[in-house]
């Protein structure tokens, strides 16, 4: 297949975005659908992503205290009805067990889509004394949410995730946990994923059904709309009250705990591509590429090519560099389509002349930039050179974000500005008719409140407001 | 507390084995019931050694050219009758999600307690010629098999588990997949657990409902009971057919593929309690153990003996040893039963004498020796004695079971043997009736072939018999 024909079946990026990341996740066996509707299959070079972004935010987690637990996916019914808010946000998306084992159940049971209830229910039993305080719990599991319309990674019936559920003797406590736990997920997106994000807090509109507040983590997708890349949840006392989680205090009071909850799924997955991605395919970040480096010998029928690229392979292993020799019957060119297409994050091309010359061509996927490099010490050169990929990756998505951030003092400015694929800073009330307003009109969304901002008015009603919302449209 | 009163808190092991079983499960915080019938919480404590058992045997498997995926949850219950002893084993078991998103679904569909069906209609699609051969994936996830008698760990409705399924060209890779994963098995309970274990072929009655054969790994528990601790299924083209995975052979002729699967789960951590506990509660071996190594200091108040437990501890962590430092207020005493009950491999004792003299007194949980060693050098010291405690806990496990497998000619022999809580070994002329009468009879089952030996004839029925099968009563 020629270089042309390869290239050519995936849509053009600036012509087609959706149909471009649909041909992006399909051709490069990140994904498949599933044969239930809105379900989907994870394929090994989708799941590689997904443990790499497991094990850097996992040590991150436990580096904070966190520990791992694994609680039931079935949920009775009845939790949800406990915390008002909760049931109304999560009750119609819920899938429900009716039978079981030949027989209908007593009580209905919900596949969870989130597990604030029973992680609430557990909690009230386990935590008695101030000294059982904080509890922090993760867990990296399965949920699933019924959704109309669904898109891989994105927005399917049952994704991949982790939640934190913690407990803590007060609100202060609590709520740097909510904010702790923002950074973390800030710093993971950043410094792993090579995305840029604003953190911030969510309107009420916006906030998780049963939170006092919530704060997410947006992220500039490549057509200017906005990715919800995390969220935290400050949960007051919301849960405590519904599921009962009392301690008794150093002054011998009970009092209820305070919560917060914490999750990213493989929704980020979804934001890598798109953040990154580009007409040849997907570009990966070194640190969660499931491969770094691929080395395509040139002639490699010739004498010597493929023993050297195995030299290079060993050493590269043993730096700790992921590392796939292609040697497939395929051409070069294919091989550079191939792996152009699936984002590793370098190629290693030798050859005879290469050999003899005593060095190595290495292409850059993030640039498309090729320079010759020499033989000696090459494992040290490849590992600095993966360095400088990740950090430029995010400084590039860094300026593609902050020049498609503009200001705007009308509803029209809204329009035009999220029309333009931006994100769009502007005055607001604080009222939901105006955030309905911009919703209609514009088709956007108020992502956070822009922190630290303020404004004179609200850009939709006029009335004097001190709060900046970024409204974006958003996947 | 006394530590009288704390090791009571224990049902005697040698009175009342399941009790204590459920006490010690409890009690360390391994696992907790769940609100729903059936279910439970894995708790941090036991999740860690779930989190260890996974990475040792995720590690082997890609070392062994596996890869993850994720496929989904939900299965159309249309698959399950597609073939037709695989619907009649899981049918009764599965539970069944009739509604989601607020509607009645067209089709009902099943949670999986197994995915060779998934899999096989994913594999159906993406194998298309014997370049696309073998395909080698696992997956991790939950699996629900909705029991009427369960227990934490042994037999829950929901448990975590892999579950890996192949397909090739051949018969023979097939099968030399399916011995393959059966030895990965085998190294991995021997060395990671410590628990020795008998691998062979399971009779017809017990195979897995739609496998050619089964192959099971046995092992020995304290009260003489069997414990099935992971199997490999040699499928043949049984799924093959029923879903259509064929592939254009070389020859140009369409083939139907041969598949494998295989699996352990969470009831590995049931085996390790059984396996190696005692009078006061778990004795984890290190490769597993959450924590191998605590410190409890004595007289902790006295001048610098904070101080040392910390240095002595920075000096386990930086040599790669998983270590805590009992630094709370509870009496030496009562940390010493707690950290015993809970299974920890060695206790490290420091108190102003110790430092002075510039040694350490070391218990060894498995031996429940106690001795000396200097402080100089002890990271090295430690590393080394877990690794002893690794490999005498495998033996000691090894002399238990071998001396307690014996051999019976007939009917009343293997009755008394389970009885006395034994493996035993007896020809069988290979009828499922006289398999049924040992159960009957003897409440036991045949564990596995014995593999190399022969016997003269069945010692239910007389006639004549080449095969020995290891019977056990069995979790």
């Amino acid at each position: 297949m020629s270089k042309q024909n390869f290239v050519e079946q995936i849509a053009d990026i600036e012509q087609d975005f959706p149909q471009w990341y649909t041909d992006v996740v399909i051709k490069t066996g990140l994904v498949d659908y599933g044969p239930v509707k809105g379900t989907m299959i994870i394929r090994p070079y989708g799941y590689a992503i997904w443990e790499n972004i497991q094990s850097q935010l996992d040590k991150r987690f436990k580096a904070t205290g966190h520990k791992n637990a694994y609680f039931p996916l079935l949920i009775p019914m009845s939790f949800f009805t406990k915390e008002a808010e909760h049931v109304e946000g999560f009750a119609p998306e819920v899938a429900v067990v009716t039978h079981a084992g030949g027989e209908e159940l007593a009580e209905p049971l919900a596949i969870r889509p989130t597990s604030e209830t029973i992680f609430g229910s557990m909690y009230s039993k386990w935590i008695q004394s101030y000294r059982d305080l904080p509890v922090l719990i993760n867990q990296w599991a399965n949920v699933m949410r019924w959704e109309k319309t669904t898109r891989p990674f994105l927005r399917t019936s049952e994704f991949l995730w982790q939640e934190g559920h913690t407990a803590h003797a007060t609100e202060e406590e609590a709520l740097e946990e909510t904010m702790k736990m923002l950074g973390v997920y800030k710093e993971f997106a950043e410094n792993c994923l090579a995305i840029p994000v604003i953190t911030g807090r969510k309107t009420e509109k916006e906030k998780f059904a049963g939170a006092v507040a919530t704060f997410g983590m947006e992220a500039m997708m490549k057509d200017g709309k906005s990715l919800q890349a995390g969220t935290t949840h400050y949960l007051g006392q919301n849960f405590a009250k519904a599921f009962e989680i009392k301690y008794l205090d150093k002054d011998g009071v009970q009092k209820h705990v305070y919560t917060s909850s914490w999750g990213v799924s493989t929704r980020l997955i979804g934001a890598l591509i798109m953040a990154h991605g580009d007409a040849r395919g997907l570009v990966l970040p070194p640190v969660v590429a499931p491969e770094q480096v691929v080395i395509v010998p040139i002639a490699a029928k010739k004498a010597g090519v493929t023993e050297k690229c195995e030299e290079v392979k060993a050493q590269l292993e043993k730096a700790g560099v992921r590392v796939i020799l292609d040697g497939s019957d395929n051409s070069p060119g294919w091989k550079f389509n191939e792996w152009e297409m699936k984002g590793v994050p370098l190629r290693i091309e030798l050859g005879p002349r290469d050999i003899e010359e005593g060095k190595a061509l290495i292409f850059r996927r993030d640039t498309l930039e090729k320079q010759a490099y020499s033989l000696e010490n090459l494992a040290a050169e490849v590992t600095a050179l993966l360095d400088t990929v990740q950090k430029d990756m995010l400084e590039a998505a860094r300026k593609r974000r902050d020049g498609r951030i503009v200001y705007a003092e009308s509803l029209e400015g809204i329009l035009s500005g999220v029309e333009g694929g931006n994100f769009v800073k502007a005055g607001w009330c604080g009222c939901r008719e105006c955030e309905d307003k911009v919703k209609v009109t514009a088709a956007a969304t108020a992502r956070v409140y822009a922190e630290g901002e303020t404004a004179e008015k609200c850009a939709v009603c006029g009335k004097s407001s001190k709060h900046v919302i970024i409204f974006a449209r958003a996947y």
